[in-house]
């Protein structure tokens, strides 16, 4: 037994799972700002890296948003391979918009715009799982946003915010 | 938008998310023996695909066993990530026997003896993150056995299971 094996806890035992400062997660695990500030848009998102070991060739992170939070739309050329795991809300995925509840899975391929967005009265968790060797993410310039904005879906999922 | 996304949903809305046959899972995943029979001990346990794109370098598997269900006793080199999803069980790491719960995040490091265990009364699930390219399981062989059964909780999690 050469390793030291590890398990960690979330917060609490009863559901939801959620620590003295109303946050889900792994107490064992930092909770880390989803992206540095002023580097891409979104809102009220904080990321734990739950496994990252080297010889795993990717990693395991959950993201979770407050009610009314959002990720960054953004693409990029690597995969996301996402199950949501508490909360609801709303997934943009190339051009169409569908809620999503625990337990969905979520493939996002290569170059594809995608954004998350916490229901106005409840979080949304999930996991991502990704190449550890990935690369940075493209935000839409004005002619992809228009584009995106051209679909009426996509246009009221958006709202006002500015994304670009 | 040139690829098609893909968005999976579990069985049902409500929880607990257990399909018409009465097992938990995606409908739009194939549900396969966890193991060739006969190439390895294990009991009553399932295993789903959930996310394999070769682009990920890795693989996001669901294994689920049946109350009193068990996975094989058994090491290798490569590293598992693990997520208990739900049910609850027993979990042999190493020499250390813990019992496990949704949302425990298991590391489990190379060459560790390792094995999962549902309670009598309930299943236990989990996901399980690994490389894509890895090396093929070593089972325990008597000397192996003996010396895990040495350690007392350990004997008592293995109990009578024939596992070499």
């Amino acid at each position: 037994m050469t390793a030291t094996p590890d398990l960690l806890r979330p917060f609490r035992d009863a559901s939801p799972d959620v620590g003295p400062d109303g946050v889900f997660g792994w107490d064992r695990v930092a909770r880390m700002p989803y992206k540095e500030e002023g580097a891409a848009p979104f809102k009220a998102i904080a990321r734990q890296v739950l496994f990252a070991e080297p010889q795993l060739g990717c990693e395991l992170r959950y993201f979770e948003m407050d009610a009314g939070g959002h990720s960054t739309l953004e693409r990029h050329e690597h995969v996301h391979a996402v199950m949501i795991l508490r909360g609801e809300g709303t997934c943009l995925l190339g051009d169409r918009v569908r809620p999503v509840r625990p337990f969905d899975l979520i493939s996002i391929p290569s170059w594809t715009w995608h954004q998350f967005r916490a229901s106005a009265g409840m979080p949304l968790g999930f996991l991502c799982m990704v190449n550890a060797r990935r690369d940075k993410p493209q935000l839409p310039d004005a002619a992809a946003l228009a584009a995106l904005r051209a679909i009426p879906e996509v246009a009221a999922f958006l709202g006002e915010s500015v994304v670009a």
